[in-house]
């Protein structure tokens, strides 16, 4: 930061920036394009986030901070636990929904980057880890609240289900139909009987 | 071809370019590499295939011809249905399980290249729904065998377990333990019940 004050929001230009890797991928943009987008100079972006893959790493980071716990939010509802977790699928289905085909940041960079970049796979999985983890816990929950038959385990489920989370990134890289969409969802929601 | 008789096998050389696509993507592999991996000449390649956008095609259609015939040969056994599903489930767990993570091509390939090239997204969307239409008839075998109760509806499980798939290609990504893919499959299963 060379002791000048910055003359952006840095939150604001990484919110611009992870839309940008999240709709076009990591290599699929370039820096001129990603400074364009975030409205910085490559001085400023430098100074703030270091190069282009550091960027990234903090993209993502900031998608953790926002789209995952948003989901997060939804898991740790009050009320029916079996209900939080079947609304938690069907937001990754509105997420599969969105008519710019983006899929889950997440999703996109483990295909493009995770077997290749170790400290991206790491971060990836950790956010996989924390959303499996929470969905966990709340099967868990919904057992003792007897909304879930005790004999089903709530490790499969979990694993199972941010699986199928995964699924629907990448099923809504292609235009579906609605109906489709809304057909994967309630055939895993069978896992839930 | 120009009349010059071909000087290597056009399916072999299109296998190598498949496995070397299927590894590294369409973007993370250059031409040369492509030209090395293959062993043929430049001409060649041009003269056989096309371009590089081309030769990707028909590599997703060998794709299609070998990894998902392979898939399809399961659902068309004699025998229980429903253990062919559950089969295919298992074959798509063994892909996540390979040690190079490299996923599934098609998977790979929808997120690359699906919102952006129409054609590429055409044949991708041809081939989810060879596998989604076959897995529906399987299901609808396993109710008419009584393995499967009536009510259940083959659309809605077929999409979702042809999604999961796609999930488990993602998730296979990341080096993951063998005990977390087979959570994943026994989760996935349980919509089978």
């Amino acid at each position: 930061m060379r002791g000048r004050p910055k003359e952006f929001d840095e939150r604001e230009v990484l919110e611009r920036a992870m839309h940008l890797f999240w709709l076009r991928g990591y290599e699929g943009v370039s820096l001129v394009e990603l400074l364009r987008h975030m409205e910085i100079s490559r001085q400023s972006l430098y100074d703030t986030f270091g190069n282009k893959r550091a960027l990234f790493i903090r993209a993502i980071a900031h998608y953790r901070d926002t789209q995952l716990v948003a989901a997060l939010a939804l898991l740790e509802r009050d009320g029916s636990a079996l209900e939080n977790v079947k609304d938690v699928v069907r937001f990754f289905q509105e997420l599969a929904m969105d008519s710019r085909c983006r899929g889950c940041l997440v999703a996109n960079a483990l295909v493009e980057l995770g077997p290749h970049d170790a400290e991206i796979a790491a971060l990836l999985r950790e956010i996989l880890d924390l959303l499996q983890g929470s969905i966990e816990r709340t099967l868990l929950r919904a057992q003792a609240q007897g909304e879930l038959d005790a004999s089903r385990s709530p490790g499969e489920l979990s694993r199972a289900l941010t699986n199928a989370a995964m699924g629907m990134a990448v099923t809504g890289k292609l235009p579906l139909a609605e109906s489709t969409l809304r057909d994967i969802c309630a055939g895993t929601l069978g896992m839930l009987r």
